[in-house]
């Protein structure tokens, strides 16, 4: 399981913009052959943080994310919105 | 869905010690009634560091996991083997 956690410091006022335009990335990505999970997390404490789930099968699978539509058009929707530039981790999943 | 993510930071001689009793928490944990996911995650550049990825349907079924054996026993194995106090940051899942 290739899985990257992506940190997401949106700006006070787009918040609800955000979740909008990510709910709609998650609904597409779900469908991707390789993935597993796209979840979409909101900081308890911190409602402007989000974190994205997104565990893939493998790494090409990952990267074919990428390339689709609907990645595409959320990158461009939500350019203007982040409050930094967001951060990617990249994990190996141990388990399961 | 109440999900924590919990960031550790481990001793690098105790790396497959840590990976060892974590994956025995998993197994026992995706079994809790509330669990929906209980992924073992390593990062990618640097293996010492790890995050488990706890999410269960409700704040009550997370606050059930501290109570069962299996986490109490993982407590008491990993305790030696962090470099620095774990950090659990809870969030609400909004997708799925």
């Amino acid at each position: 399981m290739h899985v990257t956690l992506v940190h997401v410091h949106v700006k006070p006022e787009h918040v609800d913009d955000f979740i909008a335009a990510t709910r709609r990335n998650h609904e597409a990505s779900v469908k991707e052959p390789g993935n597993l999970r796209f979840d979409v997390l909101q900081q308890a404490d911190d409602p402007t943080r989000f974190v994205l789930y997104e565990a893939y099968r493998s790494e090409a699978d990952a990267r074919a994310h990428k390339d689709t539509a609907h990645y595409l058009e959320w990158r461009e929707a939500v350019a203007d919105w982040m409050a930094e530039p967001r951060q990617g981790i990249v994990h190996r999943g141990l388990c399961p």
